[in-house]
């Protein structure tokens, strides 16, 4: 299976690079990068040295690329995915996007919060949360990738919503995110002095992981649900954090919570439900595609509090477009993804 | 204006060490440590190195402590101060006391939450947050220095209850503190290994500084408040952020939520409000006696948030103590407090 | 290929178990642990959840764990190993010390810089490192793993000497490492505190590790070599970083240098030359079993500077010890081990 | 004492307003940046907030500045200050230059390193160490401030060289510095996540403080002397690290060396000897304008190791600069700069 990075050379491209690089059906067909267009991606990231020797060509001749491509990956900012998606609908190539651009089921949410215009709205693309929509997934020719904050957020709360335990009215999610969350671009707040033993909330009501977290909260409580959604900025490389508050409904056991997780998650190979009591780090999954995931009930306020986490770099983006893609191609979901958390 | 310090080895002890050496109106008398009888604190603090000379004695001989001091700051755990107290009642000597043992107006909620019988309820103790209490805290012979996460939890909305501009059903603050806020103990989580490149929540829906600030804001609410408090532990060493969330009642303006604040805190020294859309950050606070305040409002939920921060051994600790010492002996309310935030 | 961990809660423990979970032939037998018997290595350690079902049991048993097991892996303090080693010398079992016991050809040094008796000089113990004794290792049953800084030491001058490039007198290694190689072990240096935002010397002219060096140096060099060897404590996690300097013969050229990094380690999987002016960076090889290595030529003063890093707990520890298990059993050397650093 | 700060925008230049600003005899009175001209600087830095009030101006109009200073702090990357040194010759300004311009004694050192022409070979500049060169500092109109590894490298061996302790060939400083050193530019290298759990040399073999410090070295050996330099990058924000090596002369005895470092260095304020075994660790010393040191003997080797270290951006940089202020304004020597370390 051979599979090409559209944009190689941030974060998640290069993390996608490293976990094709371990996957024993994948071999890499190209890299891409507009601005380091001819060089060595090694050279940028030595560690991956000795283990790729592909030079980076760019994404404007991506006819070229889908010829020699079973799957692209595309790990750009929003705005640049629609248009490839556009340019490829009808070649056979399938199309596992990093991206927002085809997250929403409405259009119209996209360009609401994205402030674009989208061009490519009859799309038909695939939510590719795997634990949610598997089958969906196995179908899909086109499949957006959840964002980081996302998985952790709709991960924690979706069972609740499903089986009618929480109030979807108040919901909070407190969110935290290492920097690699914020890409790699040249500026100020991302250079270590600025985020080194500090700490920040940022995006505060108005970050755009929001709309897709109630996306899926509304499809799975059968209402819409508006929620509270703040990131903040952890002094640290990978992980996302979510602590989720909701209400509970009246007489709502913990029996019936546990019951919910399990049902939903039982069976699932990356998602570890500690129960309820148990209180997840995010250390214990770093450079993993594990979701752990901890609960506890507040009997003097009658609120659930789910804590959720995981590394914003694998199964908030790399790791689970490998995931989609296994799936996609009918291999064993696990496939290349089976490396413990690094610890520590 | 000679001021001792019981239990001077752990980190808000050293902390007030450190403060003391560089206030101009006082002399440090005595430090004690029960666990390093007869050892020079700084060779345990070689940071203090060429400026103490002083070797650490036992509190068990308070009353001599209490004939050469002024003043007694106590940075124990809970449960010592009481005893302390109670031994000195009939002393002139004035109390500081940075444990939770005389933060309850009510004793009985102090043995409720901290499991052990309060040993003098009768103490008659005034609550040290300068900044709401500042004339009780004139008059004090013995002063409970509030918790770092109360401080900061407290400052965030007290304004909006006393000018009834939120609900008081359904707050939420989500509290995030560096690791020396958890003290100087030998145990695996507080290894550097597991502390760094992690984050994680503990105490969920049972930390004692829940009842702290719940009495703060039931006073300036003027009803019962019960409140959902997270706290979390952060990869730094100094630092508490709270992010709180809370429903504003029906028509509350953007102004009125300014003008409380500003009313409130626009003459003090110590707090800085940063406005709407004002977000603080950690690092331009520390190792000062700052607390950094901005908010902003989410019109689709109707919800406020307010972040605000603040150094825990500082303004949450040693500073707040020294800052209740010279407001307590009629001191300028800076004096020995005027020293920027270090940054980076 | 079943394997059993004697030490399994420190940091080379638990690093082992995580590599030797994802070994393609190696299944885990059995794992011990003193203090913590009874109960799940993957409680104490839930990086490892769901992948690991195991209890720990005691080694006192030592004779059965051999039973079940083709190879044991011994990673505990020193003063352990040689016991086992003793008792096991007739059964078939292999076995791999992580510790100093079996390093030195001379019981005796062993005895002088560890200050215990040795209770089996007579083992017949082969050196570990792969890349310098690979045919002796593929023959033995014995096999003293190297320390994490005496492998970054060794392998960044062995080509020197042994092609005679340098002066033997003079050598200077400055290492530095990451706060995992100071052990899991409760100590106020060990805290977060202490760790974090700091950095210092330790073991200045006495660290054990300094006639482990030597008496590699001393062998490729044919003559005694005497060494300065300074360890430093960085604030980070995971790493070995050591700068040798060196006087260079008269009349070495840069070109001499190189093909003697080329002819050692032109074709060893798990070293990267990075040759003339390359400064390799610790995070390039992290979690990995890589060793990046560069060099410089001051013409000033005449002297080489060779720079060295990989991880301690993989290459330097446990990855070393599956590395010497592959050859040992006739397996791919670069097994279970293939890996990428993760970055960032 | 008016002082203006040009280039305040750098950690350097900020890090000097905030020790103004606490400074019982200066006032700022102007500061300047060219890329920010007309922004508060408080805006840029916010834990400035409250505390100053100025807009930066540019540099351009240097003689306006200088008519409303009486001291005139140059915080800009070399190259710059010896134009406003020449221009502001025959003004009665003082001038402290923090960057490299005014270091070496002869401009055409400068000009081979630096690789730039030295515009003011003629001006009369004294070296800004204090505690070796004092009475030069008093009577100065013109100071270079030294170099941040440098002033760490001069310190440790300066003493051992003067009274003839230690070999002048084959002396080697292997010296780590924290982040601030590097500056503020917008660079990948810059990165949170390039420095985060990282640590590299650079510079090897060229960095620019070689010939500063091998100017004091020669000075004080009365030889000229050539040493190995190697700077290295470690992930904190502040500090820097100097372990020294050299090689002792015959039958150099423990007390002499004793007795060279307190002869030098016994009643300096800001230097504190920790004598032999003693070994100095970073955090000790950060935030504040304090020098610990430290020295081991290895009689194996015959060697002598000495251990230095401070903050970069106090000692190293702008504490340094008020401590020649206050020299040059016959002040007492540590006015502002009593602060005290920041632990942890």
């Amino acid at each position: 299976m051979k599979a090409s990075v559209i944009g190689a050379t941030g974060f998640a491209g290069a993390e996608l690079v490293r976990l094709l690089l371990g996957h024993p059906q994948a071999e890499i067909a190209m890299v891409t990068s507009e601005s380091s267009t001819g060089e060595m991606l090694s050279k940028m990231y030595p560690h991956l040295r000795d283990r790729l020797d592909k030079r980076l060509t760019s994404m404007q001749d991506i006819h070229t690329i889908a010829d020699v491509s079973d799957v692209i990956f595309i790990a750009l900012p929003h705005g640049h995915a629609m248009k490839i998606g556009k340019e490829l609908r009808n070649t056979d190539v399938k199309i596992i996007d990093l991206g927002g651009d085809y997250r929403f089921k409405d259009y119209r949410v996209f360009e609401k919060w994205y402030k674009v215009e989208h061009v490519d709205p009859e799309a038909k693309a695939v939510y590719g949360l795997v634990e949610l929509y598997r089958d969906k997934v196995k179908q899909a020719k086109l499949v957006a990738n959840p964002g980081c904050y996302t998985t952790a957020s709709i991960l924690s709360l979706v069972p609740m919503l499903k089986y009618k335990l929480i109030k979807t009215k108040g919901i909070v999610v407190d969110a935290k995110s290492g920097t690699t969350g914020a890409g790699r671009s040249l500026k100020l707040g991302n250079l270590y002095e600025s985020v080194n033993e500090s700490f920040k909330a940022y995006g505060v009501a108005n970050h755009r992981h929001t709309p897709e977290i109630e996306q899926a909260y509304s499809e799975f409580a059968g209402e819409d649900v508006i929620i509270q959604f703040t990131p903040h900025l952890l002094p640290l490389d990978r992980g996302i954090y979510a602590t989720c508050y909701a209400e509970l409904k009246d007489d709502v056991t913990d029996e019936q919570i546990e019951n919910a997780f399990n049902e939903m998650y039982g069976k699932e190979y990356f998602i570890r439900v500690l129960g309820k009591g148990g209180v997840p780090e995010l250390k214990n999954v770093r450079a993993s595609n594990y979701v752990d995931l901890g609960w506890e009930v507040d009997r003097r306020t009658n609120r659930l509090i789910v804590m959720c986490c995981l590394d914003n770099l694998v199964k908030g983006a790399a790791g689970q477009a490998v995931q989609n893609m296994n799936v996609m191609f009918g291999l064993k979901e696990q496939m290349g993804l089976e490396a413990l958390p690094i610890y520590p």
